[in-house]
């Protein structure tokens, strides 16, 4: 691709009126060069079974192509016409909680046949009207697809073949590996096996959770090859992935695994949104892209963020065009908003777009404008390469086995929520703030080992495999970061029956037994600077002992009857070094801890949050500085590129100079490192 | 009617042991005039199907006038029959949590022909032997209806007939006016309808809704038609309306229309709950009964309001008479206590009435006492008018709207209890520590256009017609005060296209196109003054722009970004003027605001809360002041009235006179009003 | 019995590798003496319908005797197989919110037929093989057996009958009874008897789980008599109850009537989990041993309690031991850890056991080790009695009462959870902290009239009888001291008519109409003192008037209004006296209150929390006292003892003495008392 893509959800069902060239006018003045659509709309483009009407996104297609603009078909499958429920009502999920009402999107059961075969037939009429057409440049699968909590019946009985084939038809290494004779929930014959909706073995519940990922796996691996069918060598296929859902994208999804779906993908598509205002960071906008980029190690689309949104949202003067360049900052090969025109009815009606619902200009519009043009004059963001020596290990099932035996609160009662992803975000933002970059990969993806250190938190359910694997790369000179509860069970959640924590012992030098509620405890160290509260421990605090002469204790817990264990150790082992955690601190203690254990490593800048610095390679083997100022106080920083050019204002700037950067405002560097 | 009525509900079913004539005694030593009986015990009067039995209410009848207490016959149709629901168990209302159980009172289906049927049955059993017994004065149909819920197939079936109508039979036109295109929710053939249980569509939701506040009119009329065929001239149909319950009576009902469904009635009945001791303030007392009043411009009925009931509602000495003197103050005709005798058993135990369990004079009582036989001595007070220059207008389907749309909190998660009524108690509770009288009536109501000064919170959802009547309500010189986020959207919720404020702006003199999350944001005025936080803005902001030279600023937002935005506008429209509230402010700030927009209007009589003053026109056309004080602390204020008598001590009292009102007590002042 | 038990419960079938002889080795080391087994794992020893497998059990039994250790057999039916569930759905209940799903163990129906035939069938094919065994020593009948809100048309059908024969037939007297007029609930005919799932009728929802209460004892019951048809002489039956459960055991179970239901009992068992580490009092402990030894007059067991379990109680060091000599000094004949090594799947996974789970030593396990050899050289702690002068009467009458009409809070929203325990929690803290010893029975115990003194905490629903008994307790000289709402209703929850307190009036000298929320009120008194805020009233006061001459007010509220009241009174009535509080006060300030009550009684040791002092007889008559110090400071205290041995270190000490108690640590002293 020869641009930054950039442009907008565009819904022309929607709008209570004609204006479609007053929208394309719009549209080209912001710079805008592609929108997608289609996604949404089955019941308009199939108003009765079997009656099929494309006018509505066929006039968009030729309309955009005249104008210049691209078009990405999505396909309709997400939401689902009355005519279809009213028929087959079982084509909606059936959940725990029963069989899904008709209404909100995303409520059916993308495992019924009903259900594919009317999706099958509306993407085929879809695709056979517009794949061809010009203005295409490729198709989005679905939207957010995750299983809905589909399990019913049929989903029960798959998931019994499932674990038939899983357990080689061997009853007994099943009840063995997930200790069903708890609670009598042994089952002795797999005509027995109950629904698990009910269950209470997190072995079994997990293993579920595992099963419906894959269940979106075939789906949209299903959908891409129908796709496939239609699609020319030049149309990509990309989905829109969201992430963990706490009013904003917070962590990674319990129902999605990001890393292995994208194989299914020509290119990676995701969907980021944020808190803004005063609340603004870039956090978000960076472990998301981190993630996107990393699952297929290339530039990534950022298919839906927000424009106007809501009104804690809408952004100050300055915000909108920080966090586009953020996003290129990361890798993002396109921006799209959510979306082109504020909607009229029905549930996001106060989730605005670029325009109000007056459809007019407006300051948020505006900023769009010259951010669109400003991209438009930069070919050197375009296709940009990234090469990190840090990763951040993550893990869907390990989130799932933290929802079983979370590290915070009781289990049996209180807090739960994905508490992998506070832990997981705790860690990420601390580096964050620092400036360290780094790639975010599955804990079980072989390409952890070219990186030069491992960041892992809360790896709890890992085979022994991967442990082994990780005392390899440790061995082998790399260096590593534990968190507590890593190692702990195998990856059915069984717990090891060896010294915690377990396999990794042998590479951190450590061990424990106990694990206690920290009551008012904070670190003793020598190692680390804790000001303030940041040497506070919560929630978690295993009781280590080192288990080698060379491990380093690099923390003590300051405690009448605790005072004796170790907190956090480190250990050589062969020519690398592994550091274990073992306890929470919040996100301001680890980022003193990660400040320490970094500052040998020089990977920061010499510049912390609010001050962003993010580091490209152009095409051109140049290298690219992006300095985001995430305040409204103006920053200062040094360039320490030489040969550097200001790409925003194209003036020269000297090695060393002191750069302004306004408040919320970005400065672009482009030029050579410095040896 | 020539006397005030005062009285309680009163049950002799519940009660454990005979003593009738005991109570007689006891309430005619109070000077009880009236009671209600027989709403809710229809198992009583048909233990089983057919066999009827009233002589409860028989003997109730003629021991009451024999002692010259009059009666209200209230339908027994609340509380089904356990019989009834053994026999038809569809009865019972299935709402989107399923078929109720059986158990509490208004569980049932109002639309089901089987409860009609039955119903019908024991209302004109019952009518046919009391309704020509000389004690009843009028009657009470069912109690506090509401739909229940109810959603099942036959109210969907329904539901669709209605909308078929409303919309001639268009889809089309249905499906545009909803936006129902959004998330494929288009509806192309009637029989394709699905249940609205699960809609996510506002318009859709808010209509459906809408229709099943017109299944309690149909109820409430069919029941009122019943009763007209039994009842004579001199008697009165009633119902007890209730509001929004927060624990105590808290704002406009989201179920019921209570202005629409009062034109069934002779005469308005209402309940008022409030908090009480030293949370006690009359506000409640005062909106209920503005409305109520205003709803057929005449005198209305306290059906029920508190005696002891809770532990923290027990009043204390004086609150019980300074309460019935309030709501004779705002126009009542009746006061009934719930209610005579506390209940030994079941569910409102511990809801007490006049007596204790014990059924002995207590202090309660006895302060009932003294209050009946002063009022009884009190004839000014009977048949009191009201002229008040100032309205408040309110709206269910906003109510509605607000609910899907709230200003606080976000939509998607959170806080969202009926937020309409926040805001209205917002205002109207400012409005009432000011001493400034209002009517309150529905935002369609063309009464409205009487009134000298329109109060109009959250006119969220409005049609063309209604906007432009109060566009030339400013022109023909009425003064008018809007809330932000009113005439957003028309009357089926979708957003208007136009800059808002739409149609208003006209007569506002301003648009926006943005609003935001007050972030730490306070009003900067020169108008008015804000003490202490009054200036803090909080949950919603508009970010205002003038679009008329002649609008003023009367306020601006402190903010780095948002400074340059007007927060409140006033602009001269025609010969009257618009005042434009662009963000939310607490009671406390809008009572600034308020007192200084109607210092001019010289509509307060110089005393605010704790001292409330309300003024009534009797009979014979002398001005009543009311002097109430709520709080404990004597408060003083000068008489304004010429040939003045205090009523309570029947006292000559000077204008300009200063007078004590004790803590907790009341003066009575009736004269004429100075010029 | 000549020892202690001190043992674990066993979970072979659980462990994920062969370590029989490991596991007992180490138990030898510790000292363990027992082991329970067998009681959850029906689908281990059934794995298919009618195969039978024990072959897991007779192993443990066999080596456990060969190594001296004894085995406890509990039959396996809380949880039931899959393929039961598979083949007949309906053994699990159904409950108000359906059919329960399988997976958690006790959701089945105690009462179905079909479940009672399997679980009989296993009870039986298990006793046959392991009654006679020469390890076992007695068996516990299921386990923590509560009704699991069973309540489906089965139940319903069984609720009708018994009522008709509680009632003799007579549907008036039961409309009489429980005020069934109320909302038309009146039935009048059996057949139309409601499903009571939705009742809002007090008396007939309390009825209704005191019939639930009995379904437990039915069941219980039959499996009484199902075991001893296969137990010998020596061989005992019992049954492992828990409390009510707020993250640890807290106070008596709705559910359960721990005193009727011990009849069926050779030896009440129960489990104690408390809060630990810093959190650790003692009082759960206490208060359920107090209890269990109370249902029989006998020693008890300690059937589980807890070893690491949570991160929250994993013991400080000492703990465990300070726990286990405070259960034998509350009469425990039996202490049993749950549970020997920590789970490593499913739900408990992190109630950890004496061995975590790598199944090692640690700190936990050696200070059982030294604990349990403690134990086996102090035969003088075998067979402990206690007597005590006072009593504590509760009810589970009156705690489902109390759920239907809460003190705390509004009866129609807001914090209910089992009020009840909060109150007799508040009273019974505040007397343990003054280490006056009591017993815990049933309200309607006649055992009571044994004691010198009753402390009754919301007796609300009584009987006349009950009431009248209490009264001539006090007349024949004792002394009793009531909670505000006592005696309030008779045994149906039918409010009495009387003024109240109703009958205990008389011995009381006191009477009340109404009762308020205390809005920022704290006692005046000349009697007590009430340092800090520990005479703040809060949630429920009486306004007490005394009735009698020679009631004394030993304490008045302090309110402009209710400061004419009595807040709490004393009366010489007969022999003794009552004293009837009339407020809710902190447990803080019960302990002034009682402190002062009981200073001439002579009941306390002179020493307070956190030096907890227990007192009991050796089977040879000597007194010995446990001094045992619930916190990390040493306390000082004399020992009063004559002819004292301190236990634990073998030293005699002389009377008068000062002893030194470490943190976390105990003394026991055996003796003579003085004089």
């Amino acid at each position: 691709m020869d641009k930054i893509w950039f442009g907008t959800a565009y819904y022309r069902e929607y709008l209570p009126q004609e204006r479609l060239e007053e929208d394309i006018a719009m549209m080209k003045a912001a710079g805008i060069n592609y929108v997608r659509i289609a996604e949404s709309t089955w019941s308009t483009f199939e108003p009765q079974e079997g009656e099929f009407d494309f006018s509505s996104v066929l006039i968009v297609l030729d309309r955009m192509h005249a104008n210049g603009i691209s078009v990405i078909i999505g396909t309709p499958t997400y939401a689902v016409p009355a005519w279809l429920v009213k028929k087959y009502p079982d084509v909606m999920a059936t959940t725990p909680k029963g069989l899904n009402k008709y209404g909100p999107r995303q409520k059916m059961d993308i495992t019924s046949p009903v259900y594919r075969y009317y999706a099958e037939r509306i993407i085929r009429q879809l695709l056979a009207v517009t794949a061809a057409h010009p203005a295409v440049i490729g198709f989005q699968i679905d939207n957010e697809t995750k299983y809905y909590e589909t399990s019913g019946h049929s989903v029960q009985v798959a998931f019994v073949k499932y674990l038939r084939k899983k357990f080689s038809n061997d009853l007994n290494a099943l009840n063995q590996a997930f200790g069903l004779d708890y609670w009598s929930n042994r089952v002795d014959a797999w005509e027995d096996f109950p629904s698990v909706e009910g269950t209470i073995n997190a072995s079994l519940g997990a293993e579920f959770q595992a099963f419906q990922r894959q269940l979106v796996i075939d789906f949209l691996g299903w959908q891409a090859d129908l796709v496939r069918e239609y699609r020319s060598a030049s149309q990509f296929i990309t989905h829109n992935f969201d992430f963990e859902w706490r009013n904003w994208s917070f962590g990674i999804r319990s129902e999605v695994d990001h890393f292995a779906t994208s194989r299914l993908l020509d290119i990676t598509g995701v969907d980021i949104y944020h808190p803004s205002q005063s609340r603004l960071t870039g956090a978000e906008i960076a472990f998301a892209g981190d993630l996107a980029r990393t699952t297929k190690d290339k530039n990534y689309f950022v298919l839906e963020t927000q424009a106007q949104a809501f009104k804690d949202w809408t952004p100050y003067p300055g915000q909108l065009r920080l966090q586009a360049f953020s996003h290129v900052a990361s890798g993002a090969g396109l921006i799209g908003y959510w979306h082109w025109h504020s909607l009229h009815n029905s549930w996001e009606t106060y989730w605005k777009g670029l325009l109000s619902h007056d459809l007019l200009p407006n300051p948020v519009y505006q900023e769009a404008c010259t951010l669109g043009n400003e991209l438009a004059k930069l070919p050197e963001l375009v296709g940009l390469t990234k090469t990190n020596r840090v990763a951040m290990l993550v893990s869907n099932r390990c989130l799932t086995a933290i929802d079983w035996h979370p590290w915070r609160g009781h289990q049996f009662g209180g807090y739960k929520q994905h508490q992998y992803n506070d832990q997981f975000r705790d860690w990420y933002d601390a580096l964050y703030r620092l400036n360290i970059e780094l790639d975010i990969l599955d804990a079980d993806d072989p390409r952890a080992m070219r990186y030069d250190i491992l960041i892992v938190p809360l790896l709890y359910a890992a085979s022994d495999a991967l442990l082994h694997r990780l005392n390899r790369f440790v061995a082998d000179g790399g260096q590593i970061i534990y968190s507590f509860k890593s190692a702990f069970a195998d990856e059915n959640l069984k717990v090891r029956t060896t010294l915690q924590p377990g396999i990794i012992s042998e590479a951190c030098g450590v061990t424990y037994q106990l694990f206690v509620e920290p009551d008012n405890v904070s670190l003793t160290a020598d190692t680390f600077a804790f000001p303030d509260e940041t040497g506070q421990v919560s929630d978690w605090m295993e009781l280590l002992e080192p288990s080698s002469p060379e491990t380093e204790v690099l923390a003590r817990y300051q405690h009448p009857y605790w005072g004796k264990y170790a907190a956090i150790t480190r250990h050589r082992y062969g020519k690398g070094s592994a550091t274990y955690i073992g306890c929470h601190l919040s996100s301001q203690g680890m980022e003193q801890i990660f400040s320490s254990l970094f500052a040998s490593a020089s990977l920061t800048v010499g510049a912390t949050f609010p001050l962003v610095v993010r580091k490209a390679q152009t095409r051109t083997q140049q290298t690219l500085l992006f300095l985001l100022n995430y305040s409204a106080t103006p920053q200062k920083v040094r360039n320490p590129l030489r040969q550097a050019r200001s790409l925003l204002n194209n003036r020269q700037t000297e090695t060393g100079e002191m750069l302004e950067i306004a408040g919320w405002d970005v400065v672009i560097l482009c030029g050579e490192e410095a040896q």
